[in-house]
């Protein structure tokens, strides 16, 4: 039973819902997941005042398999976040391994917050951490921030190799949060870049809070594609409603297409515990091989439908 | 060093013995072992009042192999318990990876807990939890409630494969606690489920708790069996001293019975540290293969003697 | 968010640096590290006074990895320390995972403390941790403690497999400490054990502490080796210098010698958290192959640079 010492904030979410699966090759399925909306978590973090403006912070996060009893982010025990770091009047430097730069944006642009079975990650994107980084955010001028996210990637003879380096302005400021973002993650011979532009924002109308993104990507073979992404969340009450449709245009010769539309509703039983629902469903063209997945799960086939409670503590 | 806010309750419990094994075919061998009388854990749980007679919760319990610093539960993380669940008037709903009512309700008849070098679980049952789980706990009427625990099999295209299904009816009043349950698992196929059917209870003759139950079995093979349990605790000031005799009664052309007696003693030093000693000793008749386990380990020959301490926290 | 009810300390360590291996086979490489002064963990301990100066303790560290979100001491979720104990009147005795009597004093001799680029542990000793252990340490007797460490090897029919046994005899007073270590590590068959005899201390002079150390070990296979270590301490202000030189004089046929030359500096930005850096370099003769690691990478070169930031909460 734990003691009032100082320094450790423990905190996490349980996040247990039933989600049908359909659409796969191998047929329907009910599975219980945990981390529909949000993946499932235990953490520890903290803060010291080191005084002149100087502080250090840490944070520790594992990601909890509750279905079965087991850790996601494939098997590692503190997969989620792991890292310290100095804030100062130069901003903020932390080290270890941490959310990559578009994570962060895209997840403050998606309507379903990068969860539920409308998440934008099925989609856009890739691997959503970054090991061995050294990241980087500026103090707010006027509303906007600089951040840069440098990933080592220890490959012995070739510093290049594997390395990956997001950037990212991003204002906020009344009803608007924009950002533009570039990243590149190196291949294992130091080449051939993985590379995604995006830049998006939302509004907030009051009534209801819109979503624009448009990202480029570019993948290790050089193949072109884009996503476009409009959605909307609409809050009355304890209840939300959010929307989106996402449209990925595959510019080599195959043109794999795909469309993902997903509704979602929220209903808070208190500020840390809701109920949730929602449907997800993606068109594939010409043999894509997009799936309904949400915050944790990739998912097995084209449709996904889930319900489910998410507690905070 | 952890902080005063408000909703996480850290506790555990950290149990090390030493145990004698013999009667294997390795030969015998002293051990330092993990959780005797029951496993050594690290738990973080909570509760939040929603209000209007509801409230929210949540269990998350890793085992820890502190002999050799890894985990237990065959390497799970949080492989003890990891659930959230909501309580009203209606009951409690929990979603995640629990213990089966088996468990439950044999450790609380067995004398033995499920623990010591007697544990019930050495002869009955089958794993202890449950994944994919929907489990329901009725009110109590009238010191009557029921259970109903349902794990998906989460097979695509199969729902009925690996499905399991737990009902129990139990009755708590004065010096009496009894408890009948039935018990399923269907293979993955769908179909041949192995089941267990128990009967049993304990009476307080304030003296001592005399403990009585009854179970039959059908394995996925078809095979019948049943499995006869007479114990009994007696509490002594700081002490006690518990003992039971488990008869396995094979149906099979095979007869492969087997009976096991045990007997334990503890001394608390505290409500939350005591110290243990007890010895199990099984008859193997025409090739029947149970081995003196505990808590935690499985044991390896047909005699167990474990003394050590457990401190709970 | 944790709560204020009793016996639970939760503590910590984030060390994060960036390290430059040079002079390995793959070529120089620029890495990320967690826990180069010493490593990174989580850990949750607590106390019980249990009356007439009887305590019941435990201890549960889990070493992070931060860099990849990963655990230290090859995967093990508790692999740092695990384990339980009661305190009184005749000494302490542990039972669990523990460090080893070496690793303690070794730790406390060393300038370094068994980590930074100049760990002693580069060139002195083995694994740092004994499993299935009974740990027993004497009582202070004007400054004189004993700890004798016994190990189980498990092993079926063969009581002295891997068994191992330390024994300390340790002074501390004024500006001395000094002690005086023998372990033994038998093979899988029970015998040729790998052994290591210890003395040394450390002199505080005021200015600076001294260290000197000096070690003959015989491995499993007979070969005679020993190792000296001279390091110094001086502290001014905030800040600190460290530096040692180990000497492994090899006494076997094929004089595989080694020096090790490291020097280090830490600057305390509060009692919590540090800035350091450090260099170690090895001088490999006729073949050996000792590299420049630190408290938890083993390096891969013959010379180490790092700077970085460890934070304590």
């Amino acid at each position: 039973v734990s003691a009032a010492q100082s320094a450790v904030t423990v905190y996490g979410l349980m996040d247990l819902g039933l989600v049908h699966e359909s659409g796969g090759p191998g047929g329907s399925a009910l599975k219980m997941e945990s981390g529909v909306t949000a993946g499932s978590r235990l953490g520890f973090k903290g803060n010291e005042d080191l005084g002149g403006g100087l502080s250090a912070h840490f944070q520790i996060e594992s990601g909890i398999a509750a279905d079965v009893g087991g850790l996601n982010q494939g098997g590692l025990m503190y997969g989620r976040q792991a890292y310290v770091g100095l804030k100062g009047s130069f901003g903020t430097i932390n080290l270890g391994r941490q959310y990559n730069p578009l994570t962060n944006i895209l997840g403050t642009i998606d309507p379903f917050g990068e969860g539920h079975e409308g998440a934008a990650t099925n989609i856009v994107g890739y691997a959503s951490r970054m090991n061995n980084t050294i990241y980087y955010t500026s103090p707010s001028f006027g509303g906007m921030t600089a951040d840069v996210a440098y990933g080592l990637g220890e490959t012995p003879g070739n510093s290049s190799a594997n390395r990956q380096l997001g950037l990212a302005l991003t204002y906020v400021g009344g009803p608007i949060y924009a950002s533009v973002l570039h990243h590149r993650i190196n291949d294992a011979t130091g080449n051939n870049p993985n590379k995604i532009t995006l830049i998006g924002g939302t509004y907030n109308f009051g009534f209801a809070t819109g979503a624009l993104s448009y990202n480029v990507n570019k993948d290790n073979a050089g193949i072109d594609s884009n996503d476009t992404l409009v959605g909307v969340t609409i809050p009355f009450g304890a209840s939300a409603v959010m929307a989106s449709y996402i449209r990925h245009n595959d510019k080599s010769p195959l043109n794999r297409d795909a469309d993902q539309f997903a509704v979602g509703y929220t209903y808070n039983l208190s500020k840390r515990t809701m109920l949730y629902g929602s449907y997800g469903s993606i068109n594939n063209k010409n043999g894509a091989t997009f799936t309904v997945g949400n915050a944790i799960e990739a998912g097995t086939g084209d449709r996904g439908l889930a319900i489910g409670v998410a507690h905070r503590f």
